[in-house]
């Protein structure tokens, strides 16, 4: 039988080509290392372009560096973080906030949507001062959320707002930040520096980098310490450019507007194809690539023979499927008819 | 001007060919995530051959994280770390070893060499019990080290030997670990698992990958917590089967030997043109890819504009002479003619 | 205008005489230092025997001391705690469980008593062995509870049974511990070595010590590292025994159980009185020395000028007053002068 | 036999007479918990008064708590602090600094004295702003150092200079602070906030009190954080009046000249008790409350019996002798009735 893609992650996904080319093209002679190469400098520039503002980009190796790397610039070892009680950051990254930087989370009740608004963050903004009560220093989002979901620019901005009336900083956790964009229609800096945004994690694995994700810096306050963070955080990468060569051909043309657009648009099928099953119901909004579903327990194990898939909740047959840039429009027809099998 | 080699490190250099092909024949579709693919679990079973072990192997980003993995699996926060006074781990790494395992250094003064023996160790061994004394619980020796230099298979055997008659683990820090044993005409087990190591770093980026490194575990008293540090370090890569396959390249037919041994040879060449200039005095012993010598103070700056190195020690002019696989002939031959101009 | 005690906590309150005799008895020339002393080792011995166990008893300093000692002595750096979200642990100890131990906090909505049930808690008992998510390790509750409620031998039994089933260690966070043996009738044993729990926070400070609390350890899975921690934590007293001196007094004839009866007995004359008030709506039941109630917010500040208390949650107007060692009948009848004043 | 005193440590003596008191007159009724009380309001006047300062002094439990938690006042995780590589801060806290700030120490090479000078610390200050290094930012000096020894105000100075020039603060570990301002007959002041001291630890507990020690912060710049890190670090005490009641017992009419300078005076008959027997070698100059001799090793156990003392280095027989508050000239001729003893 012919092989499908599988549904579990973005990050089953291997490199796009014009990525692999692009480390080819990097692959050339000695370069100095830990980032002070050419490509690094010259892609830091081309973020400074993309993003529409003088920022301070760190390169770093995977998604929970990334954020550890954005708390430790934000806080000392007495602070917290609100995140949603739904988020990667907290349920995904074992305790590394806690080990490296000290600070305690406090997890907010997320919305249907799993985004946290204005209110929600308001309610929590209690004590300061307060010796005795871990002082709240920092908020992050998730864009695209963990539900596949959006903030909106205007969204993100009166979320920014209240983070900053209250001498808070806002992280956004972008693992599936392209996707985002994307599927806004709108430009990387709408979201995140026009937005107010102070420190973002910019995801590149999932989008189709081998590996590396990058921390863009828009508040100044947040980098004092930062590079040294950098280091100590075991996040710098000695041959630096291999990271920075995949984000320049991500950058470049808007290459990743393009990728994470047919990735959102696989879900849109997908959501098309599930719709016409009575026996599945489609549970949170499919606004990027995720596309959340109950469905009957019993179809989990034929499902996911071909196409592996998580079950997130098992309580009420809740099921993640993720459509990743390579998924195409055949994978989605495989799926289709391995619907039509089970449901008779 | 012909463009040369930095002698500055050998994480200047790019991949080799045969690491960037087998990341493009990694690339086929999907693959199970966080070392769930079949490369990985080939990758490990090689390790286990080549090793002559049953060991745990865990690939990781950078030789920081290999080296904080390896602490953090051999440690509780109140232990300490004997290591050389000169090593990496010491020097060069911020304080992510004590931020990550709260545990403590008490470095050792390395001998002319920049090894350590079983009698500086044996003197440290001090306050077993006294809980107002951090508790000693790992001797830490890099191999090749800092200086270039090796440890022979007895000398790691003996430090093992004391190491485990206190309790304490033995970790190799094996950045350069296959230049040592390419220089030792060794197998990696003999200076390794046959030597009674506990826990090694395998350096592969400087060896001529594009990142990553693994930590390989002989002892199964430091598996208990590993999987779950391995994570909460911030080392586990979504996508490692691009870790695997560099490793994969690197181990069969022994591709790590051919281009060591090309690297150590460079470092032989270049002591013997070094030794034909009377301003010249080389400090330690050529054994692996690295060279150190004293030269004249004004020769730094015309020599770095062709040739970067690092000044090891100003105060008496030791500069460091640092060889990669992809070294040649030439590039000491254009070094060579540099020095010529300058002895006139 | 006569002074009245204050309701704000029992940490208001000074020392016992008793206490404050044995401090002086214990002042007799040199005593080696460190715990190492007579008063030490009997008070140790005295702890065996009144908590009927083979306990390992570690003074300390504070409560937040005697609870990160405690998370400290049953974690690794990646594992998590569960414990109520009202609970002081997780809401009045800044984030130092975290600093010292790395560890992550899950807090669970706690029932209207402020208890945790097995239920509760094996809710989220979930994914265990995923190195991605914090592992659960310990469960963490209060006795008395924040609310000053409390939890029967046969519920502790019960959570710690639950514990056990999933291989997490049972914590009692015991700064009130005293009150509640004596409002529950039972003996110190009864509610922790014989209810299966395996780590203490035995609380001397609120009880009317003039500092000093301890950790008492049950199993002895818990007593590999505990020593070494209790130093390293910057718990371990070099006077040891002038805490040990107090616990002796406290222990002794069991002086605890009249002192915190009293506080007991006072919280229900105080309950008696607020009953009285048709403004006043009692919101917890009464159980140990604390007393919640819902009063007019307009009578906070007239009533704060002699009798301060904390206000609980704004919201509601819902105030805490806690009684002491040392509050009278007088105390309670010059607040219930204040309300009838209020009351018209 | 009689008793006498153990020479083993200061710690070892009770409390003074005048400490014993102020505890008591200070339990009188009801007083706001965590430092907002009367007479720490007042101690804190006091201090300002006492180090001609307006000095920000939070009171903690024991010395490791005081050097940990100055120590998280200047420093951010990645940074690193030069000590004496026979600190006590270095060899005798375990590794509570390393876990609760992150940081890296740098074990400087006292002198013979046990005493750092502007000149070893300079050869310290390397590769500033490199985030490979830890970068360094605290000095901690001992004063009376670990051998008894003395710094002068103006050496003290000196080293405040060269920290500031580059840079750092300085950092006193003052567990003996008294003792050193009495042996060198100046004020509190000239050898803290007139030195250029940033931040102190005064030690109380040594000196006769119970418990409780006060970092001192002349330096403005490390007070930000400072009150939060107080709680986070589990050194705030609820009943703080109970540590600020003994230090201003100490601090009024300068008690704590008189009972160090007492200690330091029976030092110095210990010295000249000692200089008349051949067998034993004075070591280090004595001028403080301790004594370093070398003494036949056959001595050790006979002596031990009566005056217990630790043998600091036992390759060279060298032995400590600490005088206390309470040491007594019969104390001294018992020891030298032992010392004919075994003389012969």
């Amino acid at each position: 039988m012919k092989e499908f893609k599988s549904f579990a992650s973005d990050n089953y996904a291997g490199v796009l080509p014009q990525v692999m080319e692009a480390l080819q093209k990097a692959n050339t002679g000695h370069a100095r290392s830990y980032g002070a190469d050419e490509i690094t400098q010259r892609t830091r520039a081309l973020f400074d372009q993309v993003f529409e503002a003088n920022a301070n980009v760190y390169f770093v190796f995977n998604g929970t560096g990334a954020n550890v790397l954005s708390i430790s610039a934000a806080t000392q070892s007495y602070n917290a973080i609100l995140c949603a009680d739904t988020s990667h950051i907290y349920n995904d990254e074992s305790s590394a906030p806690e080990t490296f930087t000290g600070c305690r989370f406090f997890p907010l009740t997320a919305n249907e949507e799993g985004k946290l608004t204005p209110q929600i963050i308001k309610e929590r903004l209690i004590r300061s001062g307060d010796v005795h009560y871990a002082q709240t220093r920092l908020v992050s989002i998730t864009q695209s959320t963990e539900y596949g979901t959006l903030y909106t620019p205007e969204e993100i901005k009166a979320i920014a707002h209240v983070a900053h009336q209250h001498g808070l900083f806002l992280h956004v956790d972008g693992s599936r930040f392209f996707n985002a964009a994307a599927a806004l229609g709108c430009s990387l800096a709408d979201i995140s520096s026009k937005a107010d945004v102070d420190i973002l994690s910019l995801g590149g694995t999932k989008a189709g980098m081998m590996f590396g994700e990058a921390v863009v810096v828009f508040n100044k306050d947040l980098v004092e310490h930062i590079a040294y963070k950098h280091k100590q955080i075991m996040q710098l990468a000695s041959k630096t450019r291999f990271i920075a060569a995949q984000f320049e051909a991500m950058l470049q043309d808007e290459l990743w507007r393009k990728v994470a657009s047919h990735a959102n648009h696989m879900a849109q099928q997908l959501q098309q194809v599930l719709a016409r099953y009575k026996e599945v119901k489609i549970t949170r909004p499919v606004q990027a690539n995720a596309l959340f579903a109950e469905i009957p327990r019993a179809w989990y194990e034929p499902l996911q023979e071909h196409f592996p898939f998580y079950v997130w909740k098992d309580s009420t047959h809740e099921v993640r499927l993720m459509c990743a840039f390579d998924t195409t429009a055949e994978d989605i027809a495989g799926f289709d008819a391995a619907l039509q099998h089970l449901a008779k």
